[in-house]
């Protein structure tokens, strides 16, 4: 059994990591942390957990976590993490970071998105971006995986194959994400009061998110060019989600079908990417809960708009992160993330 | 036009009071004030207002709001008002007070439930329950009006003809409340975050709620005797209204079809009080924008069920606080609260 | 008093007119009607309306309708009101219809989109196009407005500046627009069901919307060039509301200030529109409930974006034929449509 | 592999089944049938089924399905399981069947609530009533498993240990049951329209739903005295979960800490049923997505208030249907329901 530490765990993402750590058949939780006023019980900050976890989660000791862990999770803010990363890197841990501290690879990009100097440059170098489907193998060779953000997920997912084969343009694409409330975090606010939110929707942060930087950067990568990008977030009133549509310019006239092919070839052998067939459009509902991300797609002469959806909590920031656990320590990739191909 | 403020205008009640008498024929809006950190216009804070109201909502100044109002609504918490209408009620204002504060005749029953020393006892005694379907004309002779709680309304509406008429157990009652969540107020909270509440549901202060005093004091008036309650009240993932499911023992058997006269009867000039035909029952959204208290009946044998409706903010808060003011200056009863009988 | 009556009186839509018209001080409901089965009164249908009109809604008879009417509202599916509308048009009745079918002034456009040959060619040439922010006083001098579609409202408004000015491509215009769940009609249907939207999220009909050459119809005319967009439509968990994402190419570098100053010039009389301040963001609760269309524009070099909010029951349907009825028949603009700017 | 089939694979509940048996480690699904217009892929009906299960849905043809399973799941409507269930039983397939067909005892109460004569008497007795906490070993041994209803499986929990101890009061029990949609069955129907359904509430069937019989029947059995409640259930807009309010008189005053031990003693065993400590109440959020049912407890003098929450398509319908099968087949009870007492 892989011994794994939860650090930041009264958070939606921590949450959802000690849900789906339960359910893996190959690690044991032995530690679980957070920024908390009161060390208690897990279960009595979360009743669901009650009878399936008894552990207390604590206050952050590296030290004493570093001594019953082989993997650490840190599902902490920005800023803290980078602070964090180090101590357990020390100690020859793998850590898998769920903050943006170590996805951007220009510190200067990060003081200016972030409005914080990086503290620890030294470890940016070696960190793996941890987008499966785009490093792959990558993923197994390094000690610090830096899991992607919820938005950069759906928005890479959904560019990289025609950014990859060169068939659009760079500087011309649009992303209009939709992001349930989840993606806001787990703090008292006015803005996120249920009557502030509920039956009501509204864009943020227009061409100014955090997450522009972390884009262009992998879609650059992918393209071999520099891609800029527009991007406005919404927040809808649902719990999970993210739904990103996508507006590209073709360089040449296409069809439909011919752009899903390109699609199913580039992720063919991705067991948590599904391509939708023709006149088939993706929807929130079919992948909340899991590991997914489902992609349609439409084209129109020169126009190629590509829909894409992730649940923000699993494919977006939890479930992600056990599938880079899985790559890195020899699971099966889809370990504990609720695929059983054999069954039916 | 009559001269009114509103003070406590950033909660979800203020807000719906000066919604609601902006579109009053008779009244205008000459002040409105907060605690507030920065003064600011109203319109700022509530984005909807732009273009109907340019006041700025400032801290309060009791002299000034004096010398520019006739009457005062307080909306503020429980505690606030009893420090602030005795200034005004000196100048000799209409104080229609929307707290708990001028509530309870019993200032050790206010100590028990509400955990503070009354401070304003001498006001307690010259104030009127703002209750119109029970205290009727009563609420023009007074400058003190105690607006009833959310969850009283619904209940003592849904009570009172069957205890004034002596026909059922007055120890005997139960009453299963359901809220929506601006009856939690307008604050930042970890429980109240969409998340938290959204696709949730829950129990709260189970028969310890601090409404249970005022309940069981109005309905013991109307019974002319001693009536005790047990309440329980929920929160549901929806805005706004009140449904009071309410459980009692008839002293003999009866039917729904005679259970429904007995109602009909008690309410049959007040404007806001709708009696549903039997098989018919009441729905949140029938009632959600309206000051109406919508109510269903049915009788099996001993076994009385009534369900009443209400809009928390409207019949339950500011709705029944401009129909107080109605009745106290001298308008319609309904002026201003969208009935227009003679339209259709 | 003007003597309206409503044509589909069960829908959304007419359900909206019925509560928009009982609060208008000048005009009388004196008929209801709609496609039923059994003939009731109207409070039997939508219970919130007891004790405000007793009309019995009942299946349409035309001539009858025309005897007691001076407007009539045809809230009826497209192709069922060019077989209503010549009828009132032939008895001198001003006719407004929340249709389709008198906005395209191509029938084989109407043929394209809408699958059916128009049936009613001689009254398109008079139909007036009913967006009261681009028409003005045009709309005062027919006998028959079409009102426009939801989306066409909230794209409309938010390109026409920029378009009138000449100021960005005419080809390059994306609208990425997002429906509250009202906009789909009040059909019983599985894909409308409240656990098959509730927490769910999608596009639908990309590229490929009915209300796509309306739009382009109308920029055309207001740009005075063919105008193209990428239209794509969402369906949003929560009842109202249209927030439409515009994604613009400006022909020269911009910035925001300067554009919010087009469009300030370009509204300044149009009492329902409200353009936001730098830096400010429509939301659609803002706008529930209103006839208000708000607009929050940010620019950045040539890619500007504009996004709007509308009801799309107020603002994209019934509130706007209200105003179109008030600019025909001689009433304030604003009459029974929730603004009195003189009240505070 | 024990082979299984569900029948109604298209309802709420059928599907909630295949998510489950997706996951349990000793099922392979071996035929899925519904009622259906066009057989056709399973994940082409639910889209987050694909890459995880590629069965076609077909009609049902009981004796093929008969071939290739060991057990079927009925998850269709009463009255056609009656139908069904012999045939299978016929073949010595292990039925468990989902429906009300086989639970209560008494023919002429079918008849009366469900309004059909039964058609399976013979059957009806062999038929033990899977409830698990009450029956336990029982359920082993029996080829027909009668799977309980929603609300009665959460008002039987809430119950069984006062009445079985004879503590309250078997005439005066209020059942007080709150429902998410997923609840109202997967059909088309304008009532269950997402905007008529969501920011409403409404009680229905006051005293009339035809669950009643069902709770009375088994809290009777339960009490070894004839049992009779007051029902009351209630829709609120919220997709999975039920939480009763019960409403007990005791027999002598008592404690909460005592009712309590009561319970704790009670359900010692019973790896779904979680006994909140003094001072906390059951959320829905914390049963959503599980088997457990959350039992809640508050006595005052003679008053006992019990709440239990479960999730309606877990622990009230699909979920208790696997714990079931996995009593009558030799699997660990808790097998694919998500409990790994070890991990942690």
């Amino acid at each position: 059994m892989l011994r794994v530490a939860v650090v930041g765990a009264t958070g939606y993402t921590g949450e959802e990591l000690v849900k789906i750590l339960l359910r893996h058949p190959g690690v044991k939780i032995t530690s679980l942390s957070a920024k908390i006023e009161k060390e208690e019980k897990f279960s009595n900050i979360f009743p669901w957990a009650k009878k399936k976890i008894s552990l207390v989660c604590k206050n952050l000791n590296t030290l004493e976590v570093s001594k019953v862990c082989d993997v650490v999770f840190l599902a902490v803010p920005h800023k803290a993490s980078m602070a964090i990363a180090p101590k357990f890197l020390s100690k020859k841990k793998l850590v898998i970071d769920l903050s943006a501290d170590y996805r951007l690879e220009s510190t200067s990009l990060y003081k200016k998105w972030y409005n914080e100097t990086h503290k620890d440059k030294a470890n940016i170098i070696k960190a793996v971006y941890g987008l499966p489907e785009v490093y792959g193998r990558k993923i197994a060779k390094t000690a610090l995986i830096a899991n992607p953000g919820c938005y950069p997920t759906g928005a890479i997912l959904g560019c990289a194959p025609l950014l990859a084969k060169n068939l659009v343009d760079p500087k011309q694409i649009t992303i209009d994400a939709k992001s349930g409330v989840t993606g806001a975090g787990r703090n008292a606010s006015l803005a996120l009061h249920f009557c502030e939110t509920n039956e009501d929707l509204k864009a943020y942060k227009v061409n100014q998110h955090q997450h522009m930087p972390e884009i262009e950067q992998e879609l650059s990568k992918i393209a071999k060019t520099k891609v800029s990008i527009t991007f406005v977030p919404h927040l809808v009133p649902m719990n999970r989600g993210i739904l990103s549509t996508i507006y590209l310019s073709a360089k040449h006239k296409t069809k439909t079908a011919r752009v899903i092919q390109v699609y199913k070839k580039f992720y063919k052998d991705q067991p948590f990417v599904r391509i939708l067939d023709k006149d088939n459009l993706p929807q929130i509902k079919d992948v909340v809960g899991t590991n997914f991300c489902n992609i349609g797609i439409k084209a129109d002469g020169k126009k190629i708009i590509v829909i894409t959806t992730i649940d923000n909590l699993q494919k977006g920031a939890a479930g992600q992160a056990v599938q880079n656990m899985n790559i890195a320590c020899g699971f099966n990739e889809t370990a504990g993330l609720g695929i059983s191909p054999k069954k039916a």
